[in-house]
């Protein structure tokens, strides 16, 4: 036996046992002559002391981080030297034994929690990262919380059930990771984007509650805090509303909450439509853990003659504002740095009024081509105070415009100290269109199989842009943490979805074969919900990244700066793959 | 709300409740006017019964599996009709109301446990094959399987955590499945084999207990029963010796089998050496179910003339047997059957001789061949009785020759019905060899990060053939079903076997690097077993095949025959992904 004691775990209660331990040295320092090591195991520290002997001139060898063996008896420390910062505080062990079960070269990365380290190195030497407390905790805390939504979900009768991941390309929305098929060359399996496809036909299958943390695959550009593999909580449930599946997800967010943040969710988690959402927040992941919401100011300002506003409200657009407290003040570089920040995201720019400090005058560019009426009652439309600014986004197209004051609504927050770090700010986004307008049509704003909600299930094809989805998203301070929807199961009416997506029958069948014909045999009503469990993990460690619960990922471009991958494959694994047979793909 | 009662939970005490159900039409039929129908969901079964009105009209066109909504009120069925069968065989719901959810066409698989069907059929259209109760039960399981092994680990301090899919290739052992990289043209992942470099790593991250239900990937050639994703439950500890791995691994398969086959493993599972295996069993998973076992010969036929015996012999290699009990009574048929099924794994034929059942006199070809005093004392010096057979191999590769006759073994027990079919045998394999020979040198048996026992550590690299490992194998009725090893943790170690295998610095450093590079920094000793989870699941299920337990499996080749995977790509995926870039592999 390596050890008969857990390091972190030895008391007073156990003074003048004898113990052995396994585990790293954290710290080693030399008091004439009596040697002190911190040992650290996987349950915390304890202090080992050698004072005489071989063990001691073998301590005074020790370096941090070797993996060491010791064996000793449990003593009270010396009055004054007790530690009350660690649980293991009272006592030290006097060792009289010492076995090095291995050496550590000069490490790359200090194991120590209050160092800060590039995340290059970190992750280049993860095996060291994760020696540190915090880096530790965070993946501990994931393993927490699989545990407590498996409980909560076997507890609910949801059967656990694994879906292929060699799965069917079905080349639409985000690219498939593809994966060559040796034994039929020419032929590819796709690394699944979602188990959605195989969770519905789990419920035409009778499963009626089905459940997997689901490892899924996105091949995107990068952005920022995306992985090419993820994981999500995967829910689908049949014979349930709308209603039923946020009832389960809030009492999965409700317990993890709880249990690994200590936050009480009270009450139902408020509810917003998509539409209110944009309106308010200029969002479909509103942030609301602070207010300042967007103003409409289409009706404030009809009939202006201010070139832009004028233009975006002529072609049925939109003008609207968001306030930034004590704006004001700003230098000309700060408002022109807002300019710039405008254009990285593809506005014009971030046109402005400044509410002078001392008498409220309106100022600024904007302000010269407002008209004397518009300009007197801007500060009331708007809810301004003296020393605000103001800033428009005006445009035909009313979401990219609110999405830009969104934005700025957020840079707000951040630049302002609008925002309670300490608040947790849920609310679910409801009633989400079914569609968005693309070049030369419509797309799903959610997938294809998402079902109109009822007001709309006999209509939506006459006015796509209007009609409304059973879809919901659930929204953590500003981070949408899930997302689902009631599908369709009615083959008329994925038909008449299809057609206003301009999908013939062939490409229908030719992508979705499968899923319409296992529609044929008695599909019951079914909807679900999945969540997005690297970024819940990482809200409830309090990281900034997903990357701080994934033990291993991945850094930009999907490069591994662990192990190299991915690498060149050998000439003779590239033709035993058959990679470069070319087969082609049947005609729709 | 689509129900208030599911449908296999209404009893007699439900009796005048008002209910709503949803479910599918399992039978309907028609009695004079009265429609009664088996309504179905996931619960279980309970009768329906529409007496008149619009809803009789209504049910009267219901067709098996369509689904549907029905109300009503549950009724005690009339005296004399009860079916003591069924959980709800008390009551009938006296259905008022019914709303067809949706229809379904005629089936092609009927939904009945008691047809017969195809596998290509069932695996077609899954998801009505899913709706029968034993396949829908076998996932069931599988679902209950993970949560007692989680909730075992959860208890003993195991963090449960993810590791990457999207890998380094490592070409050895089985092909990798391979990714091509968008990002980095030329590059490729590769899907696991299993986490083991992972887990490894996270050992030497300090997490001293890590487990994961994970999916592994295995590019093989079609064998019986194989998949190329495949599921293990994987497990490492730190500060670990063999035992202690192994006590964790019986803890496990003991609350596995307690809680789902209802069987209860008494005492430690037998422990049996990997050379006893192979010479009792001829197999090193040895079915022991029944006795049966093999016998060494080549002291006894020593000097023999026969020259396929000695040729064998004077190569120092083996001759051995096995008996058929009243194989005698065979006929000349089934005789030279047996030639054919030797010649099909690879052998030349399968020599035996019989015993006459009424004189006991040995004939036969074989026989023939013998001297008198061999012959004279054959029967004793194999435990034959007259009216039995005994088969015998022998062969230079005594390995060869004693799997030959395990497989003889194995064939003869289905054969004569020794085998008890509701028992559960267990052992484990130990003390494993190292290597094995292979045309240029040694190969690992397990993996090379395998570590020798304490007896062979210092020597292993004198004579590789006799060395043995710290490594065990879990079998259970002749399958493995887990294995695992402790591992070397000491570079230097690591490196003699190295050696060993003939893999020089540079193709370590290549293929391993990352691993031997984290050994630097205090790895500790450490080991851990994985166990084959889909063959785990279908033995608790009492399926032949894996097929069984997993939802939507591959058939051979890896085809798909419900999404039709794996598929041709088009050309501009195939452009995307970056297929056609080649990088040259850096040379090692």
């Amino acid at each position: 036996m390596y050890r008969t004691f857990r390091a972190g775990q030895i008391r007073a209660t156990d003074i003048d046992e004898r113990v052995r331990l396994a585990g790293w040295v954290a710290r080693r320092r030399d008091h004439g002559g009596v040697e002190f090591i911190d040992l650290r195991d996987a349950s915390g520290v304890v202090q080992v002391v050698f004072r005489e002997g071989e063990a001691a001139e073998a301590a005074h060898e020790l370096r941090n981080e070797f993996c060491v063996q010791i064996s000793g008896v449990v003593s009270r420390r010396p009055g004054g030297n007790e530690n009350p910062d660690l649980p293991t505080g009272d006592v030290e062990i006097v060792a009289d034994g010492l076995t090095v079960l291995s050496e550590s070269a000069p490490l790359p990365l200090p194991v120590d929690d209050n160092v800060d380290v590039g995340e290059d190195v970190r992750l280049r030497h993860r095996y060291l990262d994760l020696r540190r407390t915090g880096p530790a905790r965070a993946l501990r805390l994931r393993s927490e919380a699989n545990r407590i939504a498996r409980q909560l979900l076997h507890d609910e009768d949801f059967v656990e059930i694994e879906t292929p991941t060699l799965t069917r390309s079905t080349p639409e929305g985000a690219r498939d990771f593809l994966v060559p098929v040796r034994l039929q060359p020419g032929t590819w399996y796709a690394l699944p984007q979602s188990p959605q496809l195989f969770k519905q036909l789990l419920m035409v299958s009778g499963f009626e509650r089905y459940y997997q943390i689901a490892r899924c695959y996105r091949d995107e550009d990068f952005r920022a805090d995306r992985q090419p593999e993820f994981t999500q909580l995967d829910i689908e449930a049949s014979f349930v509303t709308e209603s039923d599946v946020m009832a389960i997800g809030e009492r999965i967010v409700t317990a993890l909450w709880r249990e690994l943040a200590d936050h009480e969710i009270t009450g139902p988690i408020d509810r917003i439509t998509w539409h209110d959402a944009m309106n308010r927040y200029g969002s479909d992941k509103p942030d609301l853990r602070f207010g300042t919401e967007l103003v409409d100011l289409s009706d404030y300002l009809a009939g202006t003659a201010f070139r832009v506003f004028a233009q975006a409200l002529e072609s049925g657009g939109y003008v609207g504002a968001v306030v930034m407290p004590g704006g004001a003040s700003q230098t000309r570089k700060q408002l022109d740095g807002w300019q710039d920040w405008a254009k990285a995201r593809g506005a014009k720019g971030l046109a402005y009024v400044l509410f002078d400090e001392a008498t409220g005058e309106p100022r600024g560019p904007v302000a010269k081509n407002l008209s004397a009426e518009h300009l007197a009652g801007l500060a009331d439309a708007v809810g301004a105070k003296p020393g605000d600014a103001v800033f428009f986004a005006a445009g035909a197209d009313r979401i990219a415009a609110q999405e830009l004051l969104g934005a700025a609504r957020l840079e707000i927050g951040r630049r302002c100290g609008l925002i309670d770090e300490s608040a947790w700010a849920f609310c679910w986004v409801v009633d989400a269109p079914m569609f968005g307008r693309t070049d030369d049509g419509w797309t799903s704003l959610h997938h294809p199989f998402t079902a109109p909600n009822a007001d709309w299930a006999d209509r939506f094809g006459d006015d796509p842009e209007a009609a409304l989805a059973y879809a919901y998203d659930i929204v953590c301070n500003g981070n949408e943490i899930g997302g689902g929807s009631i599908r369709i199961h009615d083959a008329a009416m994925q038909r008449r979805v299809f057609d206003v997506l301009g999908i013939d029958d062939a490409e229908a069948e030719d992508k979705f074969g499968f899923l319409l014909e296992a529609f044929q045999y008695g599909p019951p009503p079914h909807g679900g919900i999945a969540f997005g469990w690297d970024r819940i993990c990482a809200l409830l460690t309090g990281a900034d990244s997903i990357r701080e619960v994934i033990a291993f990922p991945k850094s930009r471009g999907g490069h591994d700066p662990l192990t190299g991958a991915p690498t060149p494959i050998t000439p003779q694994q590239r033709k035993e793959a058959g990679v470069d047979a070319v087969v082609a793909p049947p005609t729709a």
